[in-house]
């Protein structure tokens, strides 16, 4: 049963395939008079365009986004924002090998049982990660929303790369540095080591995977609806989303798990009138809720499935263990282009919560 | 907006209080002819209840289940299936306190600022922990109609508290040992271990997280809609309802990020004419939809917020930093109660995707 | 697959049988701060209430209603509110009967097709008219927020019983009279014509139909969310799951159908400043949305459906075409006991909209 | 709030505008398998095209449906079904004048209130009967894979304009002449004096209304999910986004409001061992659930608003009495080309029913 709309007040529906004729999405759920055109949108979607650089997939998408509704004389009407890009550099051809024999790590297996042979499999289909330009149209959109309605600020880095970590450094300092790097880390020494651990494993004809850590800062306090509905829950399905996540974690995440009541819990203060927390390793978030402080996540991307190496599968034909080796235009790490699906992922969510949240506390107010 | 209800076919609402009248959930979309009496599910509360044992909290509730409405004859009838519990033994009194100086930690605060005065904050409200009683009600029917319609087996159990970690052991193993010990741990020797540290903390006045693992075996190929409604999407979401839950990962989790593309990759494998996967990294799940192996998934659980020791806080009203000390009945360590919880929430996904999944995809068959 | 909740923003879920314990419902969604206790809701319970003339049925119940949730201090805490009654007089041994032997007009044969053997047949389970009583306390709190936020006033009325059809008569003259008399019609004279009706059939064992006629006054201009939510979508939905509601319109309703453009367009007028239109052919109701003229519906109500005389139907193990008489506790006109069900129907749905429309008009408010 | 999607297992999404580049829709939930292609909806979408006869307006657009995802060798493939239109014909140059004088009953006036300047109001905008071409896209695979998996069939005709009744015929008869009139009435000798009426109206200027009845045969007993998804709540709810429909019924209607329960229960009769009711009174609908007879209902459409006469409205800067007289090419009646609107409504109820009961049902049996 369909799964491709996300959010209850901005709600977003995906559709397209990666080598079909467009990926699009569609807003239902922004208010009338939010200032936009193609450049708000296109400015976002240049961030996860493919083939920018070395480390990155050769496949060459001009990812030009096109607004077929929802907008008019500049503004948003409060109707559906549909929004897609036609696809441009498809070459399927490689893609005949899979229909029968799965590749390791990827969809094709268990698509082609949800599915049928009515999958269409051409170079991943719905599961590839082109579908995430779609995402990253609503997102900027939600982006740009937060920004005008409440100053909140999102950013996403790679903190992680094949286990090489990014020094603790200060949300100025990563906000100066990350897109001067390839690889989208704040700390431009270890961003260079990571660079060198991708370029190294591509020469493998292997892959590489990493963590992202996402903040949002200037919320509200009071997003979120519990008790399914929470900040964490809302915010983790939609990360879930890109595929390779495998992880999602809050504040001092998978590190509670070690912590003390005494350490854990973040002490109120008041500063200049203020109520903060000292410490922030709930990530911003109490009961489902937010608290006020910076949002803080980070998501586990597994390495690309697709490498340059034999590998054993299954032809589903044939019934026998057989090897393939795929050849693709593929990223070594897709780590660096998934930074701008996470900024995405947050912003439609926090928007939909702050529409959902600093609307309904008005109704009964004085 | 509201948020009290989850899941798409199989469809929970969530109600009550923790000191109010009752705690309670209904289940819409329970298909009829499901044996059910109040038994298979007191068998489930049982396993949460308070006040079981030396580790855990001295509030003594019967928690004892009481069947509304849907079912008949010892059958589900396919109508809604109300039930609730009446709250016993409350004692609202040592809450006064925490009006109006919210404790670090819970979600005092950020209720306060949401719903302002009118929340009600006795026991934590809809934040405590004994919300998940209802969780547990409905979960208990989601697991007997797995295990009915598809021989689902789902187990939960602690793999880690306080950073003592349980050793790898069987899926067989577990089973049998994991509910012999307190910690519901299936390696008796760490078992002991955890015990011990709990026991220190809990001499303390302080608290301490862990680690919960849950399986589930036999499930069939292809549950999980993509692209928004993956399998991880909606189990993480439904386990960040869990009160303390910071992190979720599946399979490999936050691992992969230090994977390489040829390590990560689970190769399909044939066994007795079955597909499977050498490997699990992937945690039964691929591109969102699952593979046939065990799905495996993980929660952080950050140490009970509730200490027995002085802490740091804001008064809201005199706005001035203080310090308060709240006793209470608390669990030194709620991640042995969480397990039957964990349980729960991966139930009533499963059973919703099974409806959704299994069911659509006989529409165009022939 | 589940149908039993209703709203997106004031969403309620219903539950119980008419035979069962208890007939109940959720609301998810009211915003805190609503002073909110039993009597306000019983009092609207009250009017439904069975047993309290001759035109009704003799089923004596006291439909006390009980607030399990959701409530605190006399003020609604923006957590769910669960509601319910507990069912007193139940006698289900005359509906051993239709077990097999499904009544004409009632939902037994289509019941017991959906959900096979497992169906609570009892007094008609699910279908019973009794259902309604959870929608009269969920309406019971709509209508006090739609009263407190906006002022608005909801008013239903019996305009037509067995083809007798009152005269138009003005708001506050229907507001004076209606609930003086039997039927709940405004104009005095014709209601008299009316209980004399419903006896006559009553005496013969048999039933009447009639038409109810809902006004809401003082509504913003804006409720409704056009393409599918619009106001009369979403109305007439919510009427329809009033049992024996076999027809909506809005405004001129039917009448449209014989009207030219010149007639039935409502020109648009200034009267002291503000706009009106200056006839009400669209019930209030452009293009979906409310336009601050008095929303005007009616709804067709079947007789009931239970009558005291022989039919004829069919013995479904036997395979034989039977006659029987069932004797209950039936009412002779169901539709003045309708008045408030209706009501509750409009108040769920107006209360659902002025929260999704109020508040997201302010977003980008200067 | 969001209000453009419709439908919970077949959900589809509006999106467009009259004068926007485009309409269009998305289906997320159509099962794989199905055989599909341009053709099976440019037939339908034909039906409904403007500027077909003398009877309709001028405009002219060719309506080539084009689908950008979700079919991938001529079947789908299970993933969301975008398809839209590209709207030639514009000229928005004569709707300068409304900006501020809105027309009488149109949507001008609460759009403009609801969404503010924002508003796209050349042409209606989203309130045009332009945005059921998408209605008719998605409609037009509904009616497919209703008819495939259950044969299902649809047919929906003109029985009434402007007060002119056509006589009751067989459906057999209808199917053989409706598509033969420029009215869609199945009464030939009725349907000519319907013609005459429109071109006399035509030439005052004026316009005309009528009603439209629908009729589903061949579907299973047991669609419907009470107590709020009801067949009829959601037949009723996806009519009344058609434009111009102020009234739904079913079966006998309005009229069951004079009937004595003895007249209106369709007693159960067996025919080739089948159960059938003997007269259809309920419209194929009982409890909200279909009982295996034709689903019948009826739709009254209001005469069309646009009228080439001077009507009063008023300026909403100036904030004066004006009257205005807005030229444009409108069709003289609606109803005929609303005819397939009606058939693309009612399958995609009742395909979302199919869905979500016909596997429901499966889901425990033996």
């Amino acid at each position: 049963m369909n799964g491709n709309s996300l959010g209850k007040a901005f709600k977003v529906t995906s559709f397209g395939e990666s080598h079909g004729k467009i990926v699009g999405i569609t807003i239902d759920g922004c208010p009338a008079g939010l200032k936009l055109d193609e450049q708000d949108i296109q400015r976002e979607l240049d961030r996860r365009k493919p083939g920018e650089s070395e480390i990155s997939t050769t496949r060459k998408e001009e990812d030009k986004v096109e607004i077929l509704s929802g907008v008019f004389n500049g503004f948003t009407t409060g109707a559906p924002i549909c929004m897609l890009t036609w696809n441009k550099d498809i070459n399927s051809s490689k893609y005949e090998l899979i229909k029968h024999t799965p590749r390791p790590g990827h969809a094709d297996y268990t698509a082609k049982v949800k599915y049928g042979n009515f999958n269409d499999y051409r170079g991943g289909g719905r599961f590839s990660g082109r579908i995430t330009a779609g995402f990253v149209m609503a997102g900027a959109v939600a982006k740009k929303l937060l920004k005008k309605v409440l100053n909140i600020e999102l950013i996403a880095y790679v903190t992680e790369i094949g286990g090489i970590k990014s020094k603790k450094i200060s949300l100025e300092k990563i906000r100066e540095n990350k897109e001067k790097t390839l690889v989208r880390c704040g700390d431009l020494e270890t961003a260079e080591k990571m660079e060198k651990l991708i370029l190294q494993v591509k020469s493998q004809g292997d892959s590489i995977g990493g963590i992202i850590e996402c903040q949002a800062v200037n919320l509200p306090i009071g997003l979120g609806e519990p008790v399914f509905d929470t900040l964490e829950g809302d915010l983790a399905k939609s990360l879930f989303a890109i595929p390779a996540v495998k992880g999602v974690e809050f504040g001092s995440g998978f590190e509670v798990s070690r912590m003390k009541g005494s350490e854990c819990n973040d002490p109120f203060i008041l500063k200049n009138g203020k109520i903060l927390t000292k410490t922030n390793h709930a990530g911003g978030i109490l009961g489902g809720i937010s608290n006020g402080m910076p949002i803080v996540c980070r998501v586990a991307i597994k390495p690309t499935s697709s490498i340059d190496q034999p590998q054993k599968t299954v032809d589903l034909v044939g019934k026998k263990e057989v090897e393939i080796q795929v050849k693709g235009r593929h990223d070594p790490c897709i780590v660096p282009r998934a930074v701008p699906v996470v900024e995405a992922m947050v912003a439609l969510v926090l928007v939909d919560h702050v529409i959902r949240q600093e609307l309904i506390k008005r109704i009964l107010k004085p």
